[in-house]
């Protein structure tokens, strides 16, 4: 039986951490909300009626059973698909990555809605503009240094963030890089020789058969203005 | 041997969570930079040299083995201590739970730093009230009206956040309950009775054994407004 995703059917999101592993893992799944016209339907009905409600998208099912939070997902998949070491503390260390990159991807989010989701962007622009400011400077040269130390200090090579395969955490620290990339063109353009190790991983994830594939089909939804990484021109600099 | 429980030793902050861990399961811990006079240094040496760095504390140390990020400690500790259930899909469920804590957690903080961790409150006062007012009026009532759903629909009783006994997920929602009611006295005092059985496992979590002795030990450092949450007049109401 495919999985089925449940997430907004018109942005990357965080669903796209999700459909980035299931996609590597070469899975069964349905897209629900954008395959099926009852898609919106059933995923609003899981999150009011269901026995364990997520509080949000994304959410996946397997079988009877229904799990939210996209780190929670990914742990899930990653013990499923080869996609995060067996032995307990590599299948941690994963989760803690993935973890803290989830963390800089809310922060990516509140660069544009620095004070509320339920607002526009219009809304908060002045807000939106310090906290941008703060999010180039400091946020995001803190955590892509600390994907280079990673890399760096993995006894098993510099090619991936934990041991010498590909995990989950690898695929989504690529798409925070495609997402700081579209959103930040000129601070990555500035940055971005700044880590040598995690601009080979993004490019060497991009290469993968089957990421390649998932890149270049209809199923890739492109970056856009309703989605976590937005490219606002006044908050690059 | 004992765990080392690394975190900052004069606020409360992310740390409690695992301290209420540690307490509620009688576990045997260090808290490292209150109890040793090294211990800040012995912190910033695990994030600067470490094969594993943590991105911030709190970390945990059990043996040779150091794990960072809340949601992912407490992973570890709930099934080392029975504070979750045996089998996964119950594990991920309560994962789930302290992840979506974890947001609110996250959430409370940027009420009073919408702008920068980095800067002072004093700089960003104008956006804190914006953004706490959203807090409010829209994000206190959805995260406590879905653990109210989740104790109504559990279906081993409205007790426990998780099948029939205590698990740390129901320990973090205490913690986000004392913490709520300290910073935002006149919101919680207006909204808390809709709120009846989070309420109840709210006063039934103070009242067990160890959380009790602990909560009217020095080892419980009490709310300030160096935490995360922090009881600024002017953003209650």
């Amino acid at each position: 039986m495919p999985y089925e995703l449940y997430y907004w059917p018109s942005i990357q999101g965080r669903g796209e951490f999700v459909r980035l592993a299931l996609e590597e893992a070469g899975a069964e799944y349905i897209d629900v909300a954008r395959d099926s016209k009852k898609g919106m339907a059933a995923m609003q009905s899981f999150m009011e009626k269901g026995e364990r409600p997520p509080f949000a998208p994304p959410f996946l099912k397997d079988g009877d059973f229904v799990i939210g939070q996209t780190a929670a997902i990914l742990f899930y998949l990653g013990g499923r698909h080869d996609l995060a070491p067996k032995e307990e503390a590599g299948r941690l260390w994963t989760h803690q990555i993935q973890l803290t990159i989830a963390d800089c991807v809310l922060e990516a989010h509140d660069t544009h809605h620095p004070i509320a989701s339920g607002l526009y962007y219009e809304d908060q622009k002045d807000e939106a503009a310090r906290r941008t400011q703060d999010f180039r400077d400091n946020r995001v040269p803190k955590y892509l240094e600390w994907c280079e130390t990673i890399l760096a200090r993995n006894p098993a090579g510099q090619k991936h963030l934990v041991g010498n395969r590909i995990t989950y955490a690898d695929l989504s620290l690529f798409q925070v890089c495609a997402g700081l990339t579209y959103a930040f063109p000129k601070l990555m353009k500035r940055e971005w020789h700044k880590y040598p190790s995690v601009a080979a991983l993004q490019e060497a994830v991009a290469k993968r058969a089957r990421i390649k594939a998932y890149l270049a089909s209809p199923r890739r939804i492109p970056f856009n203005e309703s989605g976590i990484f937005r490219k606002y021109p006044e908050l690059d600099a």
